[in-house]
């Protein structure tokens, strides 16, 4: 790693990504003798772990959003660059974006992963699923139409086909969503339609694999597959979709008629390792060392949902918010050991911060080592911890407005339905 | 006015529009022995008033508005359908939507109206106007994503265009727009970029009048116009715009390149005037009687801005919300008094309620009767009108830690640039 520039400046530290990661590291780079670019595609940074909430009306995007120019407003240290990269060129040192070159001493790829389709991308259009603000709303819109439609359609097949939700995968997305559904429907729906009667929707919940919430203990499983299935979501199990089109989804031998479908499974990490050339996982993933570094490269970090990192036991770390924090600061405090002339520092090292996982509208698991928690105090818990990692007090004090006012009406208070003129057939 | 339906079932009264003056007839003929059909091509209501700050990225969305089903979901007499209107069949009675008829005995028309061109209609690409929450996101994007495109232009020619702003037209929305894009730009941004210096942004406020808010006394005018001045923005009075073009707009024999254009002149109201074939103004307002009523028409309303009503000097009543509820008010009763068999109400009259418009961060303009307030004290009622006209605590509380949080702190809470990937030079 270089300690400066070719050129004598202060060294050049790009990072690409303002997610966990990557604000992370800028963050801890604040007061470092470092020149930082921060590139981002969006102008904002998200709190994925609420996302679910905006794409079921209970929050708004800016809730959960703040943008990215204003959390480093006060690192002079530090500029934003609004846009996408489109490659890495490792020997000139340098990011290319469509626009532009960035020279790079040291490089921070932090660029986060999306869902995958198993390479059926054709999916998406009729499966879109949950990274951005932009996919919140998509979702919000066609939860919220696919009622309104069905209060018009005079067809009790096509009723019941627009009442039926599909959310394909059962990680903690999946299930917070589930849950968050058919609060949706059941509660802050119920009584606004006149022909239809939105308690009869149907919520499916399909994982390919044996069990829900599979990173997590067990028994939190167990727990989290009866609270839904008492709520009404209809858990099904060992089920691999096979096929997804605009009027449903295919479980092997079984047709699901569908007016929504949203997709919660598959991670595809972004092309990074593309534009490194260097080893990946099978989702593409880049393995990189326990310096974060993939091997033999010595400027170039991979971190957060990017890289495939493995803990002591040689298990993968999860795609969460802690191990991409965590790996931020240490990308940040090996940077500066290496300004600083010190030697490497020791591997990294992930602290467990704990799984959590609400399920629906009073009960959450939570696996921290050995302790398990779930029900209503584990609930309590996911929601305080959700709101301190909020960033600024505005945020926290509109997100606890919003809960509570959720908690005590079951409204949900984001029942907008956007975009809609260039895109319903309403208007056709 | 027909008392009851043909079939002999209670009278179907159908409301185009769930606006101020729609939604303000179906709520007071809640408990009427009448079948309400509310139809708004949105499935919200929303509070316009304030839609300038949601350009302005001062407020979300969904602070503003509502589920228009969850406003009348306690009445068990009203259906809401979604979706357009497209025409009106007035000799069979029914109002025709794109895969629907809906028959009526008595028809409300409260559709509305948009902003104009002057016949220019090529001019909405590059100046959108601002009715709808998507039209406020559009802007929104618009001027967040000019001051990115600045931050990495080098040629200082285009840096200077792409902030530069033009708001025309000097009504209430365009003076509110202005004060609210200048504290924007020179507040909340001020410190967030490197290259660029958001305070140079340059705001111009474009009226063809001789005078800023032409509605209210002139006094108050005056004040609204030094008002904006101090703060920095450049009024261009007498000044029409004769051209719009992707890279700025044309007055007279002037050519002032900017990177965003808002469109805040002219108003055309919506084609009901065409579905009626009646009688309208210069600008489609459907010329109605004093029972807003079109002459000879006698099971149809037409009220808030589709409608032209005159005030006992002969001066059109202003396209604001207090006209369009009163209106709302009057054709229930009217309605009420029909179905009890009372004769027919006197003319409506509108009670003054005031005007009012803020001009930047602490002043504002209130007319009321002879009564004339500006400055701070009509800011704090302004304020406190606005919050009060809210529906449910939940968008007060909200509204009101908003405003807070941007009056102690600047910063603007919902800047968000979100529909980038599709529209962007970023992503080609």
């Amino acid at each position: 790693m270089p300690g400066s520039s070719a050129d004598g400046q202060r060294p050049r530290v790009v990072i690409v990504g303002a997610g966990f990661a990557g604000l992370s590291v800028a963050k801890r780079l604040a007061r470092a003798p470092v020149d930082i670019t921060l590139i981002d595609r969006e102008n904002h940074h998200l709190f994925q772990p609420l996302l679910y909430q905006v794409a079921t009306a209970g929050l708004s995007p800016a809730d959960i959003a703040w943008p990215i120019r204003s959390l480093v407003r006060d690192q002079r240290n530090t500029s934003v660059l609004l846009g996408a990269v489109t490659g890495v060129d490792c020997v000139q040192k340098r990011v290319i974006m469509a626009h532009h070159h960035i020279g790079y001493d040291v490089l921070v790829l932090a660029t986060g992963a999306t869902h995958g389709y198993f390479g059926n991308d054709s999916w998406a259009a009729h499966a879109p699923g949950l990274k951005t603000i932009d996919d919140a709303t998509e979702i919000r819109r066609r939860l919220l139409l696919a009622f309104e439609c069905a209060e018009m359609e005079s067809d009790a097949r096509e009723r019941e086909r627009l009442l039926t939700i599909v959310i394909v995968g059962g990680g903690p997305t999946g299930v917070e969503l589930a849950g968050a559904v058919v609060e949706l429907a059941r509660k802050a729906l119920a009584a606004d339609f006149r022909s239809i009667d939105p308690q009869q929707t149907h919520v499916l919940l399909v994982e390919a694999g044996p069990r829900l919430l599979p990173g997590f203990p067990e028994p939190l499983s167990s727990h989290a597959e009866r609270a839904l299935r008492r709520v009404g979501v209809d858990v099904r199990l060992q089920k691999a979709v096979t096929h997804c089109s605009a009027t449903g989804v295919t479980l092997g031998d079984e047709s699901v008629s569908a007016g929504t479908v949203i997709w919660a499974a598959g991670i595809v990490a972004s092309p990074a390792v593309n534009w490194l050339a260097v080893a990946g996982d099978r989702v593409g993933r880049v393995l990189v060392g326990p310096d974060l570094r993939p091997p033999g490269m010595d400027d170039v970090f991979v971190i957060g949902d990017t890289a495939l990192v493995q803990d002591v036991a040689g298990k993968p770390l999860p795609g969460i918010a802690p191990v991409a924090k965590q790996q931020g600061a240490y990308v940040a405090e090996a940077i500066k050991a290496h300004l600083a002339g010190k030697t490497a520092l020791p591997p990294f090292r992930y602290r467990d911060r704990g799984l959590l996982a609400t399920v629906g509208r009073k009960t959450a698991v939570i696996a921290f080592g050995r302790l398990r928690l779930k029900g209503w105090f584990a609930w309590w818990i996911w929601g305080i911890a959700h709101v301190y990692f909020l960033i600024s007090v505005r945020n926290r004090l509109i997100v606890v407005t919003q809960w509570l006012w959720s908690y005590v009406s079951y409204e949900r208070g984001a029942r907008l339905i956007t975009g809609m003129r260039t895109k319903s057939r309403f208007f056709d």
